[in-house]
């Protein structure tokens, strides 16, 4: 296998070609980013944390049913993917209220829903990732109402998976964000990353944040954070 | 017919109790308020405008098979309608890009969409009114899906009946928000008011605003706006 040019860099990790057609080389990056890149930072050994933390996580949905782009951990940063054509929008789905959708129902942070949130927001860095519905993607033309009701399936069906298996580690997960992605033949497939980045961990006895939010609130501690996410799902690092 | 003590006062209207239950009195006020109530003022005659122009409205709609809440006009400034208890969704519907839609969606204002959008938001005035989606909407337990169905269904067969109604006047409708209320039964009855403060109208040959907008962009001729809609609907007014 053989690592060829880099397609495009993101805030978090760079996508390469590979010689075998349909896969991708993912490198992550210790680049932290919040609030739409207003506030940015480098955290040493994000990249080996968030690497290490999504290969168990995609190795364990798989595991459980739920099929995934991840292919094999490289090096301590890097992993192999399928090749996808990336859904342009973020899947969010929610336990316990917080950050934006404790705002924008005027709920406590910590409220725990009656049921699961499942938001959409476009993926579109210049707009801020605004929230839309149906009718807005229709208009956007990104994802057929088929689609939707199959992210919000596959979304349903990661949080059930994923909810239990981090209260068996103590972790409550509050909320996280999917990106998914079209193979060739037009399947959707769940890519990108499930980590500290793109959730939100409390521990389940303290409520302490494990996860990016350190970053974005100023809590300190970040690296050690994600460090601890990693060892509660059982895995080393070498950071 | 007589009318009792105040229910409740909004930004431009009072209700009033009847002696006729089921019934209340509606005020409409002169007061101009937007961006949730930042921004203050008092149009002279914008209560007669918009009481005249909502029962033209909801007179014309009521023909065309909508059923709605008014009954009849008292007086210039005053109207009966059916007592409702409203479902606390501002329902907007959309033909054109404009205000939030152009900003969420990075559109031009003025762009024709290729079908109409329609868009729930929280009537809350502290949370500055939220665009929700039917997840957010089933954890506030506001309205069932059923519900929601139906406000979209009624939503859109106004949007027909009125896009062609004032299109024969000359005038693009461009976007509108509706409000719904049960009556005692339950059904879902069309409500609230219909009106340049709660609609966006476009000149049809100028692409001239002739709404609410001149008053939040500071055009001017705000009055004057409001009296050339009435006078495109065939109205008369004593202001
Ligand atoms: N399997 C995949 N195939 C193609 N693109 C992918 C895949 N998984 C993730 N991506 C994309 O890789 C890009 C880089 O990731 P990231 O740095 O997280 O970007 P962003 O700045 O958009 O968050 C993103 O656009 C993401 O959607
Ligand atoms: N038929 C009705 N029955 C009960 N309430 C109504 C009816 N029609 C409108 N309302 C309500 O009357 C109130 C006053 O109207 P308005 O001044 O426009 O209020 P707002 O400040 O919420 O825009 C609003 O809460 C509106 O929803
Ligand atoms: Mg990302
Ligand atoms: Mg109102």
């Amino acid at each position: 296998m053989e690592k060829l040019e880099m397609l495009y860099e993101g805030k978090a990790k760079r996508i390469y070609a590979t010689d075998e057609p349909g896969v991708f080389w993912v490198e992550y990056k210790d680049d932290a980013t919040a609030f739409n890149g207003e506030k940015r930072a480098t955290i040493m050994g994000k990249g080996e944390l968030n690497n290490r933390i999504t290969s168990i996580f995609f190795r364990m949905l798989k595991e459980k049913g739920i099929e995934n782009h991840f292919i094999k951990e490289l090096s301590p940063t890097e992993q192999l993917v399928k090749k996808v054509e990336i859904v342009p929008l973020e899947v969010v789905t929610r336990n316990v209220a917080a950050g934006s959708l404790a705002k924008r129902l005027g709920m406590e942070e910590g409220t725990v829903l009656p049921q699961p949130v499942v938001e959409f927001y476009y993926k579109d860095d210049a707009l801020g990732d605004p929230l839309v519905n149906d009718s807005h993607i229709d208009v956007l033309g990104i994802a057929s109402a088929e689609e939707r009701a199959r992210l919000r399936e596959m979304a349903l069906a990661v949080n059930e998976v994923l909810v239990s298996y981090m209260k068996e580690r103590k972790v409550t997960l509050v909320d996280f964000k999917l990106e998914f992605g079209r193979l060739e033949d037009g399947t959707l497939l769940l890519a990108d990353e499930i980590s500290p980045d793109t959730c939100r961990f409390w521990d389940a006895d303290t409520n302490e944040k494990l996860d990016k939010d350190r970053f974005r609130r100023d809590l300190g501690n970040v690296e050690d954070a994600y460090k601890e996410i990693l060892k509660r799902i059982g895995g080393e690092t070498h950071v």
